[in-house]
């Protein structure tokens, strides 16, 4: 559903808020909370929460901190008080600003999912997703982690409008799978925001090289936000928060401990890579193409 | 056409010829031939040749150089003595190997095309892919190049059977668009064989970063070889000739100095690594599916 919302111009500043997260869920939400005041301070007009930024990321505590999550189109106010949602519809309203809340376990008839809400300035749902492929690994000698056995996945893709501009959501282990990005990009996203929380295995393997190639195929900017490492935590964070420009380029990137990562989005860059090297146009869709059956 | 061949078992070696090129046809052959005779002397069982290895790239040169092509399943002594493509099969069948004979400009009906021939240790041609993606870009203050001012584009997709084992065939511009090798994977490929002239704009940038991601997405290895670079040439290639392994590393790099490149397929691991992050499975096909009309 389409929510019409202000342009950022061509050029505005997002906020990646690598917060640490830990048991108590209202800490949580205050340091959330406290993060995006940080950034707004900073001129940020988009902040982004990491993947499972109120809760442990461990299948034990999902179902123990999942809640529900409302539809898209839904107004400040009229939510439940007290909610993980609540505090980003608040936070955007009473900043101005875009928020792209990570994720939460969401309950919804009986079933957990991995979600993530995006809010307007103005407070109202503007995507709601659900990670569509479920993080189910195991890597001998390194990380096994089996999302499987304890949420279900999503169904469809998503994208919101801000101004005349798309941006995409995606949840972590989605970035694997080429086609989710590719068909985020048709639908016009120049923006590809990723909540993802990889690990000690998987993160210096992968992350960088993983984020650097959805941008360069798709000549996007890709904004994926961790959490900050907790080396005593079950599951530890890689961290490294990054944004990567349209050329592929890592043009901002984090370390491992707490922090905001600020960066710049362009979008006369982005249009001068799509001219000068003009892949977008160039796909030979008479002889192949990516179909999607969310509709 | 499957043509039958032998296995080369759960692990081979390969090597990747980075051959100088110059304007003297013949002498591009009969380096091509030596070095395809060196690398069997060191048991490689697959040679792969640059893109481009019997002629200059450069427009101007691809009509003057073309020749004309045979189809798969042509045999050893069934095409015209002194041509390029007999060269290839008679080096094939003397050391009994595969060649990915790189690309040289084809000759077709009046139109032009960059195509790659593939070849089986007894001569036959096994694969034969016109490059599908022409290279049209125009880099502000880097490098502009129009091959659709000279050459026609492939239509269809390239794999060729090795025993249980199959081969996809890529040609340079074809690397940046995912939906090849998605499906060249999606045909059961295991090693993507790109002959490539990136130059020196893209090849910093985007060649290790393209190849890495392509190996990384479909858990295949990929083999990538460039001409060397001649900073003299109209076109300046990056060389930088590499293999990446299929949890996205690179095993094996050239500088861009003429030289053959060995590196290992390794089965096994390629199935390790399939088996520990199965993302070939975990394929959303009810969800999305890239799709295909070359049949």
């Amino acid at each position: 559903m389409a929510v019409q919302a202000e342009s950022l111009g061509n050029k505005f500043k997002i906020a990646l808020l690598q917060v640490s997260v830990g048991a108590d869920k209202q800490a949580n939400l205050s340091l959330a909370r406290k993060k995006i005041e940080e950034a707004h301070a900073n001129e940020a007009k988009l902040v982004m929460l990491p993947e499972c930024f109120n809760c442990p990321y461990d299948n034990k505590c999902f179902p123990e901190y999942a809640e529900e999550v409302p539809e898209v189109g839904t107004k400040l106010g009229d939510f439940k008080p007290g909610s993980t949602v609540e505090m980003l519809q608040n936070a955007a309203a009473e900043h101005s600003l875009y928020v792209v809340g990570g994720s939460i376990p969401e309950i919804s008839e009986g079933k957990v999912y991995n979600t993530s809400v995006s809010v307007s300035p103005t407070g109202t749902i503007v995507a709601k997703h659900r990670k569509v492929h479920l993080f189910d690994i195991d890597v001998p000698g390194g990380i096994r982690f089996m999302e499987s056995e304890v949420l279900s996945a999503g169904n469809s893709l998503t994208t919101f409008e801000v101004g005349g501009m798309k941006i995409g959501v995606a949840i972590c282990y989605d970035v694997r799978f080429p086609e989710l990005s590719l068909l985020l990009s048709g639908r016009g996203a120049k923006l590809l925001c990723i909540p993802g929380a990889f690990n000690m295995t998987t993160g210096p393997a992968h992350w960088e090289l993983l984020m650097r190639a959805r941008a360069l195929d798709n000549q996007m900017y890709v904004a994926a936000c961790s959490p900050a490492r907790d080396p005593d935590g079950s599951y530890v964070a890689w961290g490294h928060s990054m944004v990567c420009n349209p050329w592929g380029m890592v043009i901002a990137e984090a370390d491992e401990s707490e922090q905001i990562l600020y960066s710049e989005i362009d979008l006369e860059r982005l249009s001068e890579v799509r001219q000068s090297i003009p892949v977008t146009k160039q796909k030979r869709s008479d002889l192949y193409s990516v179909t999607v059956s969310d509709f």
